[in-house]
Parts: C-alpha cells; sequence; structure tokens
C-alpha cells in the first residue's frame, strides 16, 4: 500500500537530525545542548552535596528535574511562568515525568547522599520538546556522575542503564516516528515512550487527541518506538566517545 | 504454574467492588459517588452557559475537570491544597487526564456553546482514585447531558460513547487488575489505561516504579485493562437503568 | 399574636432534621458525617503526635481547624480554592471560629504534646455550615480522644465539656431557630451562637445584614439559641451512644 | 462589693482618652487619624465613580474596607503581609467586619453608582485597633459624603446614623469597657461591640478566651458597651464641630 | 541668563520645608516620621536578637529595610500590596536601595550579631519618597544605635557617618533640587543621590525620562545634589539635637 | 604609575571579547545571542499587535522587557524562579532598567499601536549580565523594527538611536572597564552605564559595595564608561552589517 508523504517529508520511522553537544555551557557538572531538529534544549546536571528532607538519613541520594520553555522558543510567545508566578500543568507533568525517567536507571544507594538536579531548558521549540529533554538529561547525568568518579567522590558507577525518549503517532491512519510540531498537531493520537537502552520499557503515555486508537494502533506505534529508542541511544554513546565542546 | 495469593486475596483478574451511587448531591446537574472498594470519590457536573475565553465564538462548549483530595481521606492526613496557596504536579496532572479522557467522547459541537465542569473530590482514598474518578465522572457527565436533553436545550445527544478507566500492575511478575493502595505500592510497574465502551484506547499510562519492564508484561496488563474496562462500563449503564438516590 | 409561617414551614423555633453519623471515613481518628437538613458536612479530627512551632516545648497540646467547600456544595458553582490559590476571608474567618469553639473546652495542658487537627468540609450547603461544623466536630473530636485514651496515650479526659453551635434571626420581626439557606437570605438579622453543654457561652456573633437590631431581639434570639443548643448537645450525646457505621 | 483597680488605673466603665483629627491626610475624600488611648489608626475614606463588577448596572453604590498594620505598630516587629504576599485570617476577618458596620448605616441606593473604599492602617497599636478603626472609619467616611453633597455629586445624605464601636470583657468577673491591650491579655472574655447613634446593635462578636461566660455576665457586658458607645459617637459629632486640620 | 520660575516657585537650589520627628510611635527602637515638604514618611527601626540565616555564625550583623506606601498617600487610590498578594518591582527597588544606602555607613561587624529592620510607610506622598525615606531612616537607625550603647549591649559605636538623599532633575534645560511630585512629572531627567556626611558618593541614579541628557547636565545635577545632602545631613544632626517627641 | 594587574589580565580600558550573533531561534522577530566573554544572554523581541491595557487608544505602542536566568546559568545552581512562584528584587530592577533604556531611543508614538516584548535569558553568567542584556537586546529590536519595515507595517524608523550599556568600576583604587564576576566581586565600586549611540546618558548607577566613592572616582569611571560604549555601539552597527545566523 502506498501512503501519502508525512508532513515533515521523511521516512515513516526516520528520526530528525539529531544533535547532542556536551560541555556547552561552564558552570553545570554535566551541560549539554539537545537538538531533535528544530527543537533545542540546553539540559544540565548539578550535583549537590545534600539530599531533599524526606531522604534525610536514609542511605540514599536523588535526582529530581525541573522543566521551562524560554517565552520566545515558541512560535508565538507564551507568558513568562516566573512572571506569572506559577508553573503550568504541563510544566509540571513534564519534569515529573523526566524526574521519574532518570531515576529508573541509576541505584540511588549507589549515589550516595547527595541529589542531582536536572535543568531542561527549551530555547526553541518544534515537537518533542520532552523526549529530547530526557535523550539529552542522560548524557549531562552521565557527564556528571563520571566527574564524581574520576574526583574519587564515587567508586562505583550508579548508571545501570541508559535511558532515551521519542515520540510515536498516527498520522491518516499510518504510524509515524518523533513528531515535529506540525505533525503532532495533525495527527489523531500521541504517545511518548521512554526506554532503557536495552530495551526495557519505562514509561508509556499515550493519548488520543481525537477518535480513540484501537490495539492495533498501538502496536504499531510500539514497534517504531523501539526503532527510535534504539538509534537515540546509539547517538547517545556517540556522543559521549566525543571530546566536549 | 501457581502464585502467591495477591495482597488483597482477590483474584488476579477480580476488580474491587464497584458502587456508583447517583444523585448523591442535590444541586449539581450531575453528582455520583463512585466507590472502588475503599476508594470514593464525589463526582459532579455542573453546566454553565458560556464557555472558557480561548473557544468565544467558536460555535462549541467544552468539558474541564479539577480533582481534589480531602485532607483526611489519606491515611495520614495531607495537608490541604487551598491552605497550601497551591495545587500539587500530581493534582494537576491527574485533572488535566480527566478532562481529556471525557473530551475523548463528547462531540463539543453538538453541545453548543456551552461548559460541563466536572468535579471530583475524594473523600476516601485507597490507591486508584483517578481511574475512580474518570468512571464516575462519567455517569454524572451522562446525568448532566440528559438533564440538556430533557429541558430541550439539547435535541441531539452529544456523547458518542462511554469512557471507564482501571489501573493494572505488575506484581512479583504477575499482572492484577485494580490495585488497591497495597498493591500499588508494592508493585514493580503501575499502568492506568482509559478506554472507551467500545474498546477504544483513550490513554494509555504506564511508569515502571523500579525496573523497566518488558513488551510481554505491558501485553498481559493491556489484556487484563480490556477486561476491567468492560466490566466497569457494564456497571455503568447499570446504575443508569436505577432511578436516582 | 399570630405570625404567618417561617419559609421553611417549621415551627419557629424548631431545628431541622439532625444527624450525626460517626465512622464515616475510615482513616481519621474521628470522622462524622453531619447534616442540618440539607446541609451536609465531612467532619474529621487527625491526631498528630507533635504541635505547631509556636508550642514546642510548652508541656501543652493544641487543637486547630480548617475548612472547605466542594465547588459544588453549592446552589451554583463556586471556584476552587485551591484552584485560585487563596482560601477567601470567609473560610479563613469560619475555620478560625470552629478552632477557638473546640479549644474552649478542652484542657489543652492535659491534652499532652499533640495536635488534633479538624477538617470541616462541606459537601451540600444549604445554610448553617458553620453551625454544622462545629457540632459535628465535637464528636469527631470526643472519638479521637476517645481513641487516644483507649490506646493508654491519654490517662485522664482533657475535654471538660460539649460544644454545638446553632444559628438564630430575625424574620419579619420574628426570631427564628436554625436558618437554612433561604432564611438566612431573609433575615433582617442573623446570629450565631456557639455554647456549652452546661450553658455556658463561646461565641457570640450577631450581624445586623440591614436595619440594626434592638436589645429586645437579642434577647429573644439569645432564649431561641439555648433551646436549640441544648436539643443539638443532646443529639449529640445519643450519636455517640451508638455504635459507629 | 470593693474591687482590685483594673490595670489600666481607669474606672471600670471608662474609655480611654479618644481623639479624632480630621484632614489627617491631604489627597483622601476623608482622612481622619483616631486615637484610643496610645492605639493610633488612620482611617481613609476614598470615593471612586465606579462600583465593583457584581453591582455593575445594580443603580446602587458601595462601600467596603481594608485594613493593616505598620510592621512596628506592634510591641514586637510584625511581619508585612505585602512582603509574605498574603493577608492573614485576622487582617481578613477585621476588614470584612468595618466594612459590614459601614453599610449597616448607609443607603448605598442613595449613594449612587460609586464605591467609598475606606481604609484603617494601624501606626501604632495598643488593643482596640477594630474598634478605633470603624469609630474613625465613620468620621472619614461623613467627611467623604458631605464632600459629594457639598459639590453636588449627591443631592440627598444617604448615611442615615452614626456608627461606632468599643471592646467590653471580664476580668477576675468584673465587667471592663475599652480594653488596652494587657487588660485584653488578661480577660477571660472579650466582646467588640458595633453600635449605631440611636442605640441598634450592628454586630456583637463576643469570645470567651478561657472559661465560657454566663447570661449574666453578659448583660453586664452589653450595658457597659452602650455606655461606651453613647460617648464615642458623642465624640464623634464633637470633631465633625471642629475645622478639620 | 533669566529662567521661568521652577512650579513649585521655589529658588532652583531650593529643598521643601525639612522636618524629622524623633519618638513618633513608641514601640520601635527608633521611630522618626520625616516630610519633606507633603511628602510624609514614618521610618522606624526594629533591633532583633538574631541575624539572617545567611549570616549566622560569619560574627556580623544586617541592617535591611522594607518600603511601603498607605494606599491613600498617592493623589488617587493606589491598590493595597498586602491585598494584591506581592509588592511591586518598584516597592522592591527602593526598598533595596534604603538597605544598601545604610549598610554603607555601619560597620556590620562592629553591630555584632544582631540585625536591624528598617521600614519606612508612606503615609502621605509628594515625589521623593525614596529619599526622605534615607534621610529619616539614617536617625532612625542613628536612635536604636544609641539605645544600644546606652542598655550596654554595644559598647562601641558601629556607624562610621550620616547617609542622607535627596534628587536632582532638569527641568526645562535647568537643574532643579528636591523634586516634589508635580515638578518630577515634567522634568526630562530625574536622579537620586545617596551621600554621606563627609561627601562621599554612595547611590547615583540618574533616569533620562525622554531625552538622553548631556554629560554638562550631569554635572549641574551633581553640584546641586552636593548642596542638598549638606543640608539635609545638617538637620540630621539639629533632630538629633533635640528631645524626643 | 605602574598599576598590578586587573584579576582578568585585561588592560584598564579593555572590554571582554564580545560577540552578537543574530537569528539565534528561529520563531522571534529579533533573536540575538550576545557574549561579554563568559557571559552569554539570548535576546529576543517580539511584536505583538496590541498595547497593555493602560495604553488603549493612546495613538502609541510600547516596548517592555522581561529578564531571566537559567538555574544553572551561575556557578552554583540558583532556584528558578518559575517553581518559587516569584520574581527576585534583582530580578524586577533589572527588567525596569533594560525596559527604560529601549524605550529611550525609540519614538513610541511612531511604533504605532503594538508592543515589542523584550525577553533577556541568561544561559551563563560571569558578570554584566544587565550591560551586555541591553547590548543585544538594542540590536533584536532593531531587527524586528526592520521586518515591520520591511513588510509595511511601518513607513518610518521609530529608532532614533542606539543603546548600549556596560559595567565600570574601582579596583585597588583604579577604575576599571566591564568588569567579570571576579572584579565585580572585588570592586568597591560599581556603576551601570547606559548610554546612546549619540554619548547622551540614558542611566547611571552607581554604588558603593563598601566604601562611598569620591567625586574623582566618578568622573574617572565616567570617561572609562565612553570609551566602552563607543566600541560597543560600533561593535552593534557591525553585527548589522552581517547576514543573519
Amino acid at each position: 500500500m502506498s501512503h501519502p508523504q508525512r508532513p515533515s517529508g521523511r521516512a515513516f520511522d526516520q528520526l530528525r537530525d539529531v544533535s547532542i553537544e556536551r560541555g556547552f555551557t561552564c558552570h553545570a557538572e554535566g551541560s549539554v545542548l539537545v537538538s531533535f531538529g528544530a527543537t533545542r534544549v540546553i539540559c544540565t546536571a548539578s550535583v549537590e552535596e545534600r539530599v531533599p528532607p524526606f531522604l534525610k538519613g536514609k542511605g540514599q541520594g536523588w535526582v529530581t528535574a525541573e522543566y521551562g520553555m524560554l517565552p520566545r522558543s515558541t512560535h508565538t510567545r507564551t507568558d513568562r511562568e516566573a512572571a506569572k508566578g506559577k508553573q503550568s500543568g504541563r510544566t509540571q507533568e513534564i519534569q515529573r515525568l523526566i524526574g521519574r525517567s532518570l531515576r529508573s536507571i541509576i541505584d540511588l544507594k549507589a549515589l550516595g547522599e547527595r541529589q542531582i538536579q536536572i535543568d531542561c531548558d527549551v530555547i526553541q521549540a518544534d515537537g518533542g520538546t520532552r523526549t529530547a529533554s530526557i535523550t539529552g538529561a542522560w548524557v549531562a547525568l552521565r557527564d556528571a556522575i563520571d566527574g564524581l568518579l574520576a574526583n574519587g567522590k564515587l567508586v562505583a558507577d550508579p548508571l545501570r542503564d541508559q535511558v532515551a525518549a521519542v515520540s510515536v503517532g498516527v498520522w491518516e491512519g499510518v504510524p509515524l516516528l518523533d513528531l515535529d510540531y506540525a505533525e503532532d498537531s495533525a495527527c489523531e493520537t500521541d504517545m511518548n515512550l521512554v526506554m532503557t537502552g536495552s530495551g526495557g520499557f519505562v514509561e508509556i503515555q499515550g493519548t488520543a487527541e481525537g477518535m480513540p486508537f484501537s490495539g492495533a494502533e498501538l502496536d504499531a506505534m510500539l514497534a517504531l518506538g523501539r526503532v527510535g529508542i534504539a538509534r537515540l541511544t546509539e547517538l547517545q554513546r556517540t556522543a559521549l566517545e566525543k571530546a566536549k565542546a
């Protein structure tokens, strides 16, 4: 069966151009500029030698995340959350997702009583900001952990696996990988997959924007997502082999 | 293979006792007390003859939801969000989920320029408050719509289908249906499914609390979820056949 | 002199049907559903083994209260305070009143260094939510204290008396007991009385909504209030004699 | 029977020195510095040619009030509410009381579609700030209304009566008039009375701080309050006869 | 060259009538009512035997300031910041300026581990509220420090100098000293100078409201400012020689 | 006279390496990445075809600015203002300064009834973030205005001049140009100058961090600032001659 070309002109199972630039800013223990096509996110990992109150004295560490968008990262300007005095429900949902995703592949006991704070700040948005954030944040986390190993604060590596994320959707009945903004708006169904380097599922969040989706569509999206995650984790490894910027 | 009995003693594919009591309070156009075992939620639907600003003059209606927990609905007291001055990220995530779920089965154009505001307030919590909320809210919405049809404000039914929700999880490698609080805490993986009466998927939200889950576990959870949803939508229909309280 | 019948059809000195259902929810140390006619309030008492900072090390306990209304407890929907990010002046006034009323009949030194947190949440409103809250909260407090006595955390009873509350008003020159919403709106004057089981005054709050009221009207309202309080404290005792739900 | 002298050394039925200085600041339509002993409050009345949204087009006006304390009006410094980002429950309770009290003696229809905003700001506190506020605010309101009459915006006087307020209490079994801070702290019972120039009751707010109070004590406090109000309304009239500062 | 008379009718280098009244309120360790013409500000200094968290154990003290305006200190009423729930950018800018200015002339180590909290509350505004605040606050600070010296809590004087502030501007090309509100609105350029008693600069804040200003205008404003500061610090000394109110 | 080398090793009158990269992000009408050494700020200009409420129907436009720092733009992580729910006093001060600076060189009437919203977001901080922001924001504003001229929405150029900003300070008695973070911390005095391309002063903000500064030091700083501004405005012009990124 022949299908119309997808809006972006990419093949149905093709990621956007992905780049992962390490050492993007100088102060953070891990700092990555990740691009999924025109979507660009600064991901930093900050090591803090303290844990949140609910973990005091429990002999384990913590990884948490915050997310933000620069006001003009979007097509028309979005109000600044700091000026409005609160984070939107969407922001909170995304930063909770990033935090859970990263905690799924780290041994918090092995991390010791310290916290790694992830910040994902979108400087240009074109769909998939949460999946780019998770994919980039893992590299920033890896760099921060490597720093702790290098300076002797950690003797064993607490990271058990890689983690990356990608979106999939159904557009005119066809499953698509890695939606940009235009495609995301056109899709009936939209799913974000967070998976490990070894192929385990960490998060599945699928939403029917219009009509409900079927079990067959779900299966097709999952298959496509696996392909994307395999490619993204490979790109993470390649980025780590290069010297930092 | 024989398994140990699940913590609640129920069969692996058994829902808790579910009750759906209509007309629970007197002012709302739809008012339901839904119980999934010890989890009890008041769901009301309020009809307002106006739409939010972003829909003014667009010739369509809106359905939105808010969610809350009474401070002592939980085992130990939770701080009151009104006193803290903000809703938690969890609260916002849940109320956005409830709203999206209900919008998936209503024709907003057929609803006309009016808004139906859903409120789900948990008076007793024992796991699954969001799934009980969605399941009960649909019945409250149905009652509110029936009122509009009865008084002539609507001439055609904008509801296209039923919608209900249930949780599934993996516990010691075994998939379980409809987790209570103790089971939810013990599960490695936890998934909420929102599905329609005709078996379409509206939302899938699966999270690995500890170790990632496999494709096989995902399939098993989806199968179990379908069973639960079929039973819940049947219970919704049964409730609607009875006279209100 | 003959008077027109009051709006509710009750005798001028007649309370609404009052019910006090103990053990309404399962987690709280005291949990009561109180109804004054169509006004229904969930009152819970939560025992916490700590005191607020200003009482640390003072050798005494504390009782405090919070109050809320479900958004659709009212005839038309009221905005959710948690979503607005602040409690109204009315809410704060009522919860301060409930707290003071309960502290008036408890020996805080005999309570020991612990706090009992009262939550009064209105699920259906038809006037008199604050008087129903106080009346029900005392029963929840009684149950929580009895639990502390039963498990040996307290050896002597810190409760010195009962406390209950009722509204009185003047309508077309005639004093009425226990106003429902329609009567409250019609009254020129409205007074809330909080009194003990032994007939002492704890709080008097009288407000002329329109024309000021006279000393004679004040006396008549006080007399009527005494009758109502005597009946309510009797109903509290009756409720405590029954087994919990 | 002989009693010990009251803490302030005043006679039991004696007000503190009261002064009412009109024209205290230059911008407001009414501006009064009122002193009840060491308690000093700036009361201003601001005329605004608009009404709040809920009164638009209803053919009537509105009177409302706000209350504040300078941070160092108190013995030890109190946090600034503007810096904390919210008004306390006590502040809201007091400003609601001031607003209701003033609305009780004005014909809002005769005021026309305009609002008079009262601000009561305590610059020095020694007990009785709410009673001084109400007593001073009425004079500021009178001046603002006189301005509207003088410039022809009003042709008939909407003020029906005077209103003033005073506190009474029971100390070692003896009723006292107009409590200063030290006396207020020592009293078992504390009551604020708001009454009109013609002797009608507008508000009664009595609270047992420790032990409940009896009907006899209530009667004694009411009698004392009437004496105080008569004197205060006389002082208001005297102040109005003098030229402004 | 002859110029038109400035709007206020004063000479170009003439301050408004300045008065500095000490002991204006009774609770604060320093309390000053300062007037620059019709601008009147209550400045209090509160001594607290603790330091903010960031200075704990550092062996030094702190001076900080807060600023507010009574709602009707202005020509038309300004919304109350406590009611709006936040302080404006202007308020924060001014209170930061006052704090920095006072810290510039005090030896914080010599102050010891205590904080002096300055509150500047404008009761009547006619331009120059920040300069009047700084000028008055220094006198309140001086009185508070003298109290600490008198009661032996301090043995050496931590104040190194006086500090005062004045505004200068350019109006129709002519530099003016100490602008009132009407002049401030008419000026093209507006500058606030904070200087010490010995003639050092602490803060210079100059703003071109319309057209940029030249180096020659800057020099002329600085010269005028020096004249004003010399006069204001003399008035501070005179005020300290008089007994308190 | 010989001086020790300044901390950064630069000549006393030497700017850091400055780069101005246009077209840094794709959605904004003007988008600039400006670097003053290690300080990097994204400045965007967003054109909105509406004006704020206070300018409705006044026949003029508006330019306003917001400022933020990414949490890990700083040496140790700074809390996210959106998460804390409010902007600091420092943030508000800076964004008000940026807005005033840009409004000083634009003819708001010639801009027409539209608003240009400037956003300055610091991605890496090493001193001078506000001066870099102003210098970069002017280029973004220039690009946005050029867009309006190009598409015919404007027929005449409302920009009257360039504007740029630089810091100067006194370190060990020597005036320095363009302080980095280490130098800023070491300086006794710190001044920010905002000047136009034709050499007029827009803002002068000088603060003595420790000891007050003298008139001679002020003159020396002003001379140095003029040099820096001349160089920065030249760099702005050079950047505009190049094609966008």
